[in-house]
């Protein structure tokens, strides 16, 4: 189902920053890092930040099975899972007319834990969120790691998105008295990596890295 | 309290990443721009991102009249807000062992409505909590700007906070593979200001922009 298909999922205030187009969801989860995991417990919201990857139209969680959010996840498969991505502050003349650029994707479902069979590929996809193409570079991952793993799959069909890119608007009374009104760009930008050891000094940084921080210059 | 002093936001796993100082909550808090809130409706977890300030001990939230979430808050209080700092991936020989810098709190709480008499205060620390020093800078707020505004206070008292920032261990079979291991910087920036209307353009940038901006350097 394409973003904002059902009831709790479709924007109603501010209905013009409302995305109905699966490719920016897309987008969105896949030039962004951090998602906020939110589920239930005892009646009680939670909501724990994590690494995600993305395949086709299924998002991946990972954790260790010795973690607590994977025992809860389990316990609790109702989720909701928000990435947001701030791109820039809208500086109005006044406070009550400023506000944020930025794009928002929440996605509602239910957490699925994955059959061993489906890890290997999970995993990919979860080390592609990261860091595209990472994976054929590191040490491949080993039979006891993968039994360590929990990952979690949840489908993308029930989600919103939201764009807010509006300029500055303010009303005629506020202009011409000397207040200052402007946009501020945000930006996650990547610096040069620092080599861990003297063995990864003396090794040329791997592609998946420049283009890591290639992707993320800071002009 | 101090982070971490309840059951529920007590680090088990891995945790010698938690913080128990009361200075850790307020700098993450100080020093990023968005939190995610998540709550709880009919049995569901909603999570969505909203801008914030903080006052002494005391968080607020703030959103229009209007706005289906305030609705909620008011119906649903039990709330958790996390807020993530991405500070660099952390790129080991093997994907198993990467993972992220960051500093994270979580916060436990209920949201409760602040009298109209402490709007104002409150509505100070939300604009602090973007940019320091704007409110007097910018036209005043109206009493029909104030009317039209919800402002939601949380009490800082069952906190939760992680730092992480280790280095790559990568474990001895590991070694001496040809694998590359590092650290890759990850920043927020902010560009310089690009001004609304020729009005804005004609003005100096305000100081809290410049401020702003400066301590948000690339470099």
């Amino acid at each position: 189902m394409k973003p904002g298909s059902t009831e709790r999922t479709t924007i109603k205030r501010l209905a013009y920053k409302a995305s109905n187009e699966q490719a920016d969801l897309y987008s969105i989860l896949d030039d962004n890092l951090v998602a906020h995991v939110g589920l239930v417990e005892n009646g009680q919201p939670i909501v724990i930040p994590m690494t995600y990857g993305r395949s086709g139209n299924t998002l991946y969680l990972h954790g260790s099975t010795g973690s607590r959010l994977m025992r809860l996840l389990a316990e609790n498969p109702n989720v909701c899972v928000s990435i947001t991505e701030l791109n820039a502050l809208k500086v109005a003349r006044s406070t009550f007319n400023s506000g944020m650029h930025y794009r928002a994707a929440v996605i509602f479902g239910k957490a699925k834990l994955i059959a061993d069979s489906e890890k290997l590929t999970a995993l990919d996809a979860l080390s592609d969120g990261l860091i595209p193409g990472r994976n054929p570079e590191a040490r491949p991952t080993t039979k006891k790691e993968l039994a360590a793993t929990i990952i979690i799959a949840m489908e993308l069909d029930e989600t919103s998105v939201k764009i807010s890119k509006n300029e500055v608007d303010d009303p005629e009374e506020d202009m011409n008295l000397g207040y200052w009104a402007g946009i501020v760009p945000i930006k996650t930008i990547a610096a040069q990596p620092i080599p861990s050891d003297e063995e990864s000094a003396s090794l040329p940084v791997p592609e998946s890295i420049k283009r890591f921080i290639e992707r993320r210059q800071g002009n």
